[in-house]
């Protein structure tokens, strides 16, 4: 037995020691993010990425001057060696203008609606598509009702649940994502979907949809949810008898060259040991792509210039990966997975900001209980920033992006979440501008951000 | 002792019985919260609010206005007596055109800087203020170089500071509140002041000064960051020898007629045990006061209306006041306290909104330690809707109007925390409009609000 004197005493030293170690670890946290707070650059990056460059989907122009962005501003934020990771991306053409409007109707006033093709959509042609439409609820609805279907425009009419909070863009977005093809298969002629959004406004939404191969790929517009309110009106009067004409003028082109743009400071420790922070490069074409996802990418080239300004040199290799093409193929994330398991390289950890600029509130990790466990005694760190909000998923992915490394190379990932309220309101749609960005809650998800990377660059996990 | 089967038996039921009210309780919120977020009002009232009155500053034509807005408003979200409540108020008056210039310098270009009158101070008087400008940091290096102030207008150039999230406006805001008579006491002739805000652009922000009556009272503006920088390099090159011209025409009239206007709905088992809910009517005039505080007017009264529609009716009776002045003077909030005390009212609980429509996190708690315990117990209540951040202060205050029920009657205050990092970019500025309100996060404001005064009502404190 240990005289109690002496375990006293060893006792006092352990907490001491532990103690200190806190201690240390929150000035060394509270410099870096600091740093962020006080000098961050994040916000006059996304101002240039947005106001000089705009859109960047995949294949387009805009993507090609965001790589060169890329390049540079990681060059200027502190990266040591800097280069492209080539993968082949779609490359959907929007086209000219896109049109929707009632050709026969008597007496309803405005009858024309403003549409926007949904990505990785076809087009329909010259003459358009001119049938009448049926609307529908939801999915359940279009099953019940197939035989309705044949030779008609199938619109779906799901509201944005808002008292789901974050849960409403995942249960709303099943029309916009698999609607074209579940209508095709009961032959109609093409979609019109209400936006995924929780605002009542005159902006409609773009984003991805995937065809399955097995039913014709028919045109697919969305609509804004006041216009969606609006044909729903007119459909319940005369105009239920009248043909609604579409023309839309989007083409998937051949696949293209794109770019994984890369950023690395090599590890003073242990160099061969990965951290990998990223956002992604492309975003779709109605605006600049300020939230979705210009505030990642600025958010994680914001922590190798804090790490450089307030001096802190990392034990492993940070690498910032600005990732192709996310939003119709989510090629670049796919790319690098692959190639960091050819070079059976060891990443330690993923991190992915791709939930808009909002206030951040913790993260979504994706790893084995065992790593979780040791990531919850950090959340003491980040109670000061009310970023302390932790969830959990065996084995599960942080981001579209990072996610194939999870699949690859069981890597642990962290997905930044935010209050994301206000996120949907802008999401691939005319008003994701950089106006619809906070400088303080961007440099914050970035501070907060850093705050991570510097725990599991000491410790490991 | 108790036989171990029937122990089990009993322990069981009481687990069964906690089980039961704590899921009719979830029940019964989701129900109220989900009436604010599908068919919420809070966000169309302020529309109108801002759209059609506008600034409404105690003593000015918008108050008035604003005052009969509240009573039909009220009246229509389900109040079943609508009254006002008679309070003198202060009248501070803007009036025309403010302005300040260098009128003395050579070769720098643009010499004028956009000013904001502080509220509550007085004007310049028709010829103005033309005077050397001391630059200083804070109130130390005031003191400091105390003998180089007379004839002086004092320039206070703090910056806000970003690293202390919620507490950087009370940080900086001491020297719009208390510096003109701190530099008027060593003989300066008016001030300027940086404005309070993490905001980097050319927007000033007002808000109240108090002056000491010990010293005489002088001229004080507030400049926007930008210009507080462009005038702090110009005192650094040759205009640090030139006079600045400020003019200013503010005036403090006398005191005049105001009103909290209160709707009610009488409780069913206690009518004499009474809540209170509010939010201030008041608003400073460069804009609409969407954010402060229109948003806590609206999100109050939502209270009302969710209640009444979706079918609950309070034990207690439900106050909600819009409170007369809470901006230069707090005299709504006073005579609401005042006048409980002399009817001998019984208040259980008093709740303001006073902290911008951004994402709610919870409450700050001012109360006793054994009411705090009891109300800890709901946090499990707020989590679905992530803002289950509660804070307590032993006898501490939940805003400005309803702090004088602590003081006099000692009711348990509430005061709704957000996240509060866009709210000081707009806070007393020309851009605190209905435009920089988010529908979701100020409807969720709402909906926890009701959730915590549903528990209270239901239970007591």
């Amino acid at each position: 037995m240990i005289p109690k004197k002496i375990f006293f005493a060893t006792t006092m030293l352990l907490f001491s020691v532990l103690a200190f170690s806190q201690n240390v670890d929150s000035l060394a946290i509270k410099k870096i993010t600091d740093e962020v707070m006080f000098n961050g650059k994040a916000y006059s990056n996304l101002r240039v990425l947005c106001k000089t460059i705009g859109q960047r989907l995949s294949g387009s122009t805009g993507m090609y001057k965001a790589e060169q962005w890329g390049l540079k501003v990681l060059t200027e934020d502190g990266a040591e060696k800097v280069y492209l990771q080539e993968c082949m991306v779609p490359h959907w053409v929007r086209g000219a203008k896109e049109e929707a409007k009632f050709v026969t109707h008597k007496g309803i006033p405005d009858q024309s609606f403003k549409v926007l093709s949904i990505g990785n959509a076809v087009g329909t042609g010259k003459v358009g598509v001119t049938a009448k439409v049926m609307e529908v609820k939801n999915f359940e609805e279009l099953n019940r009702r197939k035989d309705e279907v044949k030779g008609k425009i199938v619109f779906y009419n799901y509201p944005f649940n808002k008292t789901l909070l974050k849960g409403a863009y995942g249960d709303a977005v099943r029309f916009r994502s698999n609607g074209a093809s579940a209508a095709a298969k009961y032959g109609a002629l093409a979609v019109i979907v209400r936006s995924v959004t929780a605002a009542d406004d005159d902006n409609p939404h773009t984003g991805a949809l995937r065809y399955n191969d097995s039913f014709p790929k028919i045109p697919a517009v969305a609509i804004s949810t006041k216009d969606a309110d609006r044909l729903s009106n007119s459909l319940k009067k005369e105009s239920a008898n009248a043909n609604l004409f579409i023309k839309t003028n989007c083409v998937m082109m051949a696949d293209t060259i794109g770019h994984n743009v890369i950023g690395e400071i090599k590890g003073t420790e242990f160099p061969d040991e990965y951290i990998t922070i990223g956002g992604h490069l492309d975003s779709w074409d109605p605006a600049e792509g300020a939230n979705d996802d210009g505030a990642g990418m600025v958010q994680s080239i914001e922590i190798l210039r804090a790490f450089r300004d307030a001096g802190y040199k990392p034990k492993r290799t940070i690498r910032i990966v600005l990732f192709a093409n996310e939003e119709n193929g989510t090629r670049g994330g796919l790319k690098y997975a692959e190639v960091a398991k050819e070079k059976n390289e060891k990443h330690i950890m993923a991190m992915e900001s791709d939930g808009g600029s909002e206030y951040p509130r913790g993260f979504g990790c994706g790893m084995t209980k065992a790593q979780y466990v040791k990531v919850e005694t950090w959340k003491k760190y980040f109670e000061p920033y009310d970023a302390d909000k932790f969830s959990f998923s065996e084995g599960g992915g942080g981001g579209a992006d990072i996610g194939p490394l999870q699949t690859n190379l069981k890597t642990p990932q962290f997905g930044l979440n935010t209050t994301a309220q206000r996120y949907f309101n802008f999401h691939h749609s005319a008003i994701d501008v950089f106006e619809n960005v906070n400088e303080q809650e961007l440099h914050l998800g970035s501070a907060v951000m850093a705050a991570m990377v510097y725990l599991v660059d000491k410790y490991g996990l």
